[in-house]
């Protein structure tokens, strides 16, 4: 087997960075010559994550073909989510814990999802499973990534199977679940100094639906009035990315942390089913979706719901 | 949760309705309303399984809805091979050790795949993680599906993992392990009492190569010579089945379990390109092709390369 790049989705966000480190680092106790990789920089609160547990940001790559052509992908399969030249390497390994879908190989392949809040869930699974030791560091790096895809539990994906292995690694981390969760959350909601375009790439992903493509960012917040401040910025931001990207419908998610709510805007058409998505009007663009946290649980579905009818 | 319903691919083999029956008792020991289920009636070596280990042959169904909503899939991923309604239902699990392709979920879901001989390998695993029960009718059907997929190990197809499964499942199941899969893949080559027609609908799969349709067939035999007394008859029945349904290239693999060894036969055209990809010349359109067993492995890439150059 040649050299094997591991990595998450396009911006990575804590788990994406997290997940692609704890197995790249459980595939080489078991002599793969993996490397864990990223499509994109941290974000700045994986970035504290990565500086309270002393470890590097993986190296980011744009294609794979030119180092090797064995991959594994963590926390994503959908192909436009991926590395540019996924569809001509070979899928070797894929961990996940999100809906199947624009994913396909040549060959059979391990791929393991379960339906919990988090892709370093599974992993700690993993490394149960085939009794491999679990470092300070390595702990550290999936507990963040816990916290970060849970909200510290609030969000409707986590799983008892997400607080348990948190509560497990913090314990191996040694840190405090509560206040280190809360100050590497709050590490990720300063926006002040992000440009529009910066704020809307945070955490973005697009998605097929019928015949349209729609692009789905969230911001987390401590403060939703400090995001829609800037929301003529946002918008126009917003319209010339899907300009330039081809996209039909931009939704920006922004998700207050403390409140477990959020609020969201939209551009693009067809705007009517967004409403019919979320049983709501949008008033100057926007639209309060109360107890709304999750993309994934809260958001996706509803909309694909909306679009397939 | 409402009742699920599980099974494996359309023209059952013993690992699809044994897959099935193993996981579907899984599910009941976690307490899941679970039902297996088949796409259609064993065959006559899967009857013998189920037969000599007192399971009685799962309903077989053609749609999902009028039922339930929940299904759970194991041996098969791509919604071709599926139930007709599979695209309208809601798939929470899959258990299968195929390529992954024409599949797409909504939603997160338990999704195991695993490189190996048979989905029955990873369902004893399961059990083992689980630290479930396995019966002995339950060891003994996925004993069946192991032997059966592998060829008693035959195949190139078989891992290490596949024969530690069925050794441990023999000791269950008890029955000799080499005397009892002989048994049960000769009562599937009882080809005599099946029409021509029927005989090349047994194992048959189409395959779009370069801007031709190739349709494969392969039957199971223990005397190669009681195929071939059936020649003309077996080629008439190709050709007519080419004409209505538009294959280009029609091959029939009959593989003799016993020595290993396969002969084919062929009808349409271009046959220059199997000529090429077994490296051998047809003589009364047949070729010995010695140590060939597995379509997966051993036809289909070959057959693709000598269309692709």
């Amino acid at each position: 087997m040649s050299k094997v790049l591991i990595f998450g989705h396009q911006n990575p966000d804590t788990d994406a960075i997290g997940a692609a480190i704890a197995f790249a680092q459980l595939q080489k106790a078991m002599d793969v010559d993996a490397e864990a990789v990223a499509l994109g920089t941290p974000s700045e609160e994986t970035q504290f994550a990565l500086d309270h547990f002393q470890l590097t940001a993986p190296r980011v790559i744009t294609a794979v073909k030119p180092e090797t052509s064995d991959v594994m992908l963590v926390d994503h399969n959908e192909f436009q989510q991926s590395v540019s030249d996924i569809a001509e390497v070979n899928i070797l390994s894929v961990v996940d814990h999100h809906r199947i879908a624009n994913f396909e190989t040549a060959n059979p392949l391990y791929y393991r999802a379960e339906p919990v809040g988090c892709t370093s869930t599974i992993i700690y699974k993993m490394y149960r499973e085939m009794e491999a030791e679990i470092t300070k560091e390595i702990a550290g790096i999936m507990l963040s990534a816990i916290i970060s895809d849970t909200l510290l539990f609030k969000s409707p994906t986590c799983t008892p199977e997400d607080v348990n292995a948190a509560e497990k690694l913090a314990e191996i981390a040694e840190v405090d679940l509560e206040s280190y969760g809360l100050a590497m959350l709050k590490a990720g909601t300063n926006l002040s100094d992000k440009s529009a375009e910066g704020l809307l790439d945070l955490d973005a992903k697009s998605f097929p639906m019928a015949d349209k493509t729609v692009r789905i960012a969230q911001v987390n917040t401590v403060d939703l009035k400090e995001v829609f401040d800037r929301q003529s910025e946002l918008e126009a931001a917003m319209k010339a990315e899907s300009e330039e990207k081809g996209y039909d419908l931009f939704l920006l998610i922004a998700t207050d942390i403390l409140n477990s709510n959020s609020e969201l805007l939209v551009t693009g058409e067809p705007v009517a089913k967004v409403e019919t998505a979320f049983n709501t009007t949008l008033t100057n663009n926007r639209a309060l979706l109360p107890g709304v946290v999750s993309r994934k649980k809260q958001v996706v579905p509803q909309l694909t719901a909306a679009f397939n009818n």
